[in-house]
């Protein structure tokens, strides 16, 4: 017997025949005796209804307001998941976070978990009982419904799996996985059985849009097993009720992989751009100079390059930032001319950047050259490099960025 | 300075231009220097939409869980509504029936009020703060959710009325009064400027649909004055803000009525069904034989008329109900037949009842009279008739509905 929270998104519970389908994935885990928490997101369109509704009643409204209101969409879904447990005769009820409590920051919108009292949850599991828990939702210290963000109930699911002291966090989503890298790129990628957490954390903030970056960093400083799994498959096909070995991805730690690759997938985000200033002035407190009034305008940054000064007065620095910043970026460089003291400013949209990561390439050397060489036999030109103890990341030409993916997928041996 | 709370009804809400409509309204009673807690209802079509699904989960439902999905509604109603009022300055707070709280029975999904703190709504009307309150729903001795039943709204606004102590309970709807009877059938028909409570319940329990009957229930018991009002009237129309005379009806205490009429109004409901027992043992029991397995079915008895035995054995019994009940109501005394004893059972539908109501009526002789010769003369025939104190009922074919309601409303000097 194991204590399992399973956690269905927005698609997967969309209509009554979805919700349905979720129950019988819920009745087949309680059937092989195993203690369950459900959390559940809105029914699909829903949540961008109820937020259409607070714009138009007026575009800058009280986020404590917004919570009201948004926050109705997982309720309506746990009322409904419970009646159709029940009516399959699973003992089943809902949770408000308000009830359980969820305690969370006063952040209304954008709030996080701060505790979570698992006690009465714990409690009913005993009496057999199964918990539908609206996700998304927490009460503030204002005792009034606070709100996740978007996406907040991967979060939610992993804070309960915390507070319960749950084996497993399962999240059902519309993939049956994480696997080696993007299969519309790659028909040869290869769903991975096992990934570390660390490396899960790069997947998904570099564009694998499985699940919430931060679910995982969570799921990681509380050592919550997540497992990624399809909520579509027949919830009665063989081996989906096998605890140990069932279809899709665990994330753990990576002492839980024994066998670890030195590269466990590749992954890539569109729509990057970079800019350049040229001829910058070699001098302490120039980076924050540029990096603080982009950040102020909530500009983000991610690769920075400077090349070191030839001449000890003059340098270059590029960075890249989401194509849509750009015009933002280059207006609040164009103020700060004076400030930072640069000659000109030259930009270029439509770039790709490309990932490579594995926690194993912390103890091999020569991971990052093989990349570079097969980049430079398919002609590939790289603009810029980063790397981190687990990631390689190249800012490419998005032409290219198909077979880049495809290149790096053969070259560390994942097809 | 008066303290008022206001109520709208899921008409006035249906979308976010009726809100903006509705927050006017509030508006102009806070510019007036009211303190105004306000009551809402989910938005029209919403509620159905919401037990819709809870029927296709599952036709047999834990009201439990039917009460978390559908109070969501009257909670998405109060965000917006404080979203709206606070984007036109007037600073608004929305709240839901677990953070008042409005304690109410157990009795899910039809759960009567059983205490409402208002001391925080008080602080806060102190600090210029407009309560915006879901109506429908309060927090059961389970702590959870627990609704009032349909039309639950108005007895809302009644008891957080009672609760806070308020000088009026505004219903806004989509009349703008209490008439002497249906203008639709009688065009002379008068706005009533005030009706006493006893009145208004008999209206409302004989098809005046305007208010709920437990709401006038309850504002009979607490002495909340109550007025019926239009929300689709310009709110800044002349005369909508005075607040000793607006346009409207009040219903209050007879007391408060200084020159009491003996008729107030004529009230009709439609789809009566009339159902005759003949050569029924005439012992005691009996009444209890027959009435009991009704009741026991759910079958709503109305007018009930026994004759005097006349050989001091066997008499006959005749009792009102919806048609729509009938065919239920003959299976049940078929069923008990034996048990009961009587000889044949006959029954009509497309009935019609009519009522004069008038507290004045207690201190006059002859209103019934009045009544019965109107009938007499305008060759309808009387199939059974009730009094009480305050009111006359007559049953009559449907056909002469219109005819009776016209003339009763004409010899009683109403037009």
């Amino acid at each position: 017997m194991a204590r399992i929270v399973m956690k269905f998104g927005g698609t997967s519970v969309a209509d009554i025949d979805r919700i349905r389908n979720v129950a019988r994935h819920v009745k087949r885990e309680v059937d092989n005796g195993h203690e369950v928490a459900v959390v559940v997101s809105a029914m699909s369109g829903k949540t961008n209804e109820l937020v259409g509704w607070t714009r138009e009643a007026s575009p800058m409204h009280d986020a404590r307001e917004y919570d009201v209101v948004v926050s109705s969409g997982e309720q309506v879904t746990s009322g409904l998941l419970a009646i159709t447990l029940q009516s399959m005769g699973v003992n089943a009820r809902s949770w408000q976070g308000w009830q359980i409590p969820i305690r969370t920051s006063g952040a209304h919108g954008a709030a996080r978990i701060e505790d979570i009292d698992g006690s009465d949850l714990v409690r009913r599991f005993g009496e057999g009982q199964v918990a539908v828990i609206a996700g998304f939702q927490g009460i503030g210290p204002d005792n009034r419904v606070a709100t996740l963000g978007r996406g907040g109930s991967d979060t939610s699911a992993v804070a309960i799996a915390a507070g319960v002291n749950a084996d497993r966090c399962d999240i059902y989503t519309d993939v049956d996985g994480v696997y080696t890298t993007d299969p519309r790129v790659e028909p040869k990628a290869r769903r991975l059985s096992k990934i570390a957490f660390e490396e899960m954390l790069e997947m998904a903030s570099l564009g694998a849009k499985v699940l919430q970056v931060r679910s995982v960093e969570l799921a990681m400083v509380h050592k919550v097993r997540m497992f990624v799994r399809s909520s579509f498959e027949d919830p009665d096909a063989e081996g989906m009720g096998d605890f140990d070995n069932p279809p899709g991805t665990l994330i753990c730690d990576e002492d839980e992989i024994l066998e670890q690759e030195v590269v466990t997938g590749i992954a890539y985000s569109k729509d990057e751009a970079q800019i350049s200033l040229r001829r910058l002035s070699d001098s302490p407190g120039v980076s924050a100079a540029i990096f603080g009034p982009l950040s102020d305008e909530y500009i983000n940054v991610d690769m920075i390059v400077q090349n070191i000064s030839e001449d000890g007065t003059h340098t270059d620095m590029t960075f890249t930032l989401p194509s849509g910043d750009v015009d933002k970026a280059l207006g609040v460089l164009e103020k700060e001319k004076q400030n930072i003291g640069f000659d000109v400013v030259q930009s270029e949209t439509g770039l790709v950047k490309v990932s490579v990561i594995g926690i194993g390439m912390r103890s091999h050397a020569g991971v990052a050259a093989t990349a570079f060489k097969a980049m430079a036999e398919k002609g590939i030109n790289i603009k810029a490099i980063t790397t981190s103890e687990i990631k390689i990341s190249i800012l490419i030409d998005s032409e290219y960025a198909e077979l880049a993916v495809r290149t790096l997928h053969s070259v560390y041996e994942l097809d």
